[in-house]
């Protein structure tokens, strides 16, 4: 099914499909960072890979800051990747591709910029961003229904 | 590719799987308004966008329940929505569509609300027959395997 | 769109999207029997459900630790479907399809086997090849749009 290689939207979704994903590891790289720089680990095992740290019962405020910023990525992410392969395969335009593809993903990048960083509201603004992009494509999807 | 539009469970596919993430947002939207009302955040910057609200180490135990049942649904729902696409691609039929689909949207949904208003067995017997439905759909795609 | 079954890497694409999502049923089953083990419930209600159980404000730490295996996988194992579908829909070879979600897949349970058994630094190595994995299926993708 080279074909499709043809479908208008398949450049912007696997351009921003991949940088979705990509995104969602720095997250976790930021956390296994923060878990490292806190001395702070809840596996007893994890001791071993990360010298110095020592075991508490909750991982540390910094880890869990960035801990929850991955978790929300966790429930939006993955769900909305299927919602744009759906919305391409059913035909999207290229420039409605690269428009909804590329403001979910600035949207959800500027979310986790401001989750790290304790930056409010705008990490509410840039949440209500990127599910207003996600509606967009539903309603798209639900009107090619009809 | 506007021909996979001629797919037999296309429309129960793009329908149920947008009812799914919309089903999640409810639930997260759930989760923000406990959080407002038990006037607790984790975030102190939320103070900000929660005016009335302080901050503890930890959620409280109706913002918790509500986040309990959120996480249930990014455990498996995102991986539903691949294998239904899947099984859609893979030629089933539209009664299929509708059936799997619908009873999986149906079962998550009522997990939902059992699991909001603390109702058992009701909401493991939902989540079985959720997973059951899901069974179904990944016995259909191995058999099309062989 | 019985086109889709002359896919070239369509047979392990479903083949290791079954068995990844039936991994992480398997790690929410052990998570379950944790608890049940542990006697520890979070929701009054699930004493029901789990005879000789009483309520603490956590869950046991046998039971965190399951959780934390089943979190790992959430955080992962979605996204990576949806990126294994988007290389097979661009006609990925069967070789690459079996070699690429063929090691995924075992990487990742590996990493669950390891997790639940405390076994570091192998985890963090299991965790490592299902990514570094991953990567090799992004540089293709990203390859495929020049």
């Amino acid at each position: 099914m080279a074909e499709v290689l043809q479908l208008p939207a398949w450049p912007p979704l696997v351009l921003f499909s991949v940088l979705l994903v990509l995104k969602m590891g720095a997250v976790a790289f930021v956390t296994a960072n923060a878990r490292r720089k806190s001395t702070v680990v809840v596996n007893p095992e994890d001791v071993m890979v990360n010298p110095g740290t020592h075991v508490e019962g909750a991982e540390a405020a910094s880890t869990m800051r960035a801990k929850r910023a991955h978790v929300n990525d966790a429930e939006n992410i993955p769900a909305f990747l299927v919602l744009a392969l759906l919305f391409t395969l059913a035909g999207a335009s290229a420039a409605a591709g690269w428009a909804y593809f590329g403001i979910y993903f600035v949207a959800r990048t500027l979310h986790t910029i401001f989750y790290l960083n304790a930056v409010q509201p705008w990490r509410t603004a840039a949440f209500a961003v990127g599910q207003l992009t996600q509606l967009g494509i539903i309603v798209q999807l639900v009107l090619g229904l009809l």
